[in-house]
């Protein structure tokens, strides 16, 4: 099954990057702004986006400063029980982020525009983590028509 | 086999898409300033990045308007046999682009990353396009630490 893969390296240590993918501020600082989100293993994070939709991420794996695991409970279709996981390492001054969507049923348009669309939000999270300003959505890069 | 793929939407015609992906001035304005290239089937299009490397790509399919064919010939070894296109479609006043990088054997961490970097590249052209200026290497946005 195909996968949505991404990596950046991040001015900022480990722990820095871990609070912006678990708690709700950090969250809302670079994917979406109406986030409702707790750091705990079998919490369910709400992200909403207006009239582009709504993604429910339940969480299923916290370590701190190295993973986070979420599951996609409710949302776009193509979406749901699909797994998201953050994976964190130091290197020197950075922090080197993996990031992999698994679990696509198909490779369908819309996975490939979803792959666009997480680099922009990997960007914002760097940016965010790096400067103290990201750009969530709606705030983001649109690449719509 | 785990491939790269993204979707950009683009405020322009199929054809000016088009010359961007095949003329030495088009693909030296979003992807390297560093470009020789030719808009022939069987040709090599030679793309350099000074210390970050340099591909080979030997172009395999044009249809005007409409789709891109590469595959890699010389370059980074995990590059070496993969194939590019780029398919385009006119929708209203925009051009939808579909991109694939397929036939990595390995999800490898550099995989991530080169999935990343075309994303960046994507909104490079997109821009190109749109508005007369990319951000071609060594004006990309960086991503490494």
């Amino acid at each position: 099954m195909p996968d949505i893969l991404h990596r950046v390296g991040i001015k900022a240590p480990p722990d820095k990057v871990y609070k912006a993918l678990t708690e709700e501020k950090g969250l809302a600082g670079w994917w979406t702004k109406n986030t409702k989100a707790s750091p705990t293993v079998g919490a369910v994070n709400r992200f909403r986006f207006n009239e582009r939709g709504f993604n429910d991420m339940k969480i299923v794996e916290l370590v701190s400063g190295q993973r986070v695991k979420w599951r996609c409970v409710d949302g776009a279709k193509e979406w749901i029980g699909t797994e998201l996981t953050f994976d964190l390492k130091p290197q020197k001054e950075f922090t080197i982020l993996l990031f992999a969507q698994r679990g696509w049923k198909e490779p369908v348009e819309f996975m490939h525009y979803c792959s666009t669309k997480w680099a922009i939000y990997m960007l914002s999270l760097k940016s965010l983590c790096e400067t103290g300003v990201g750009t969530p959505y709606p705030d983001d890069i649109s690449i719509d028509i």
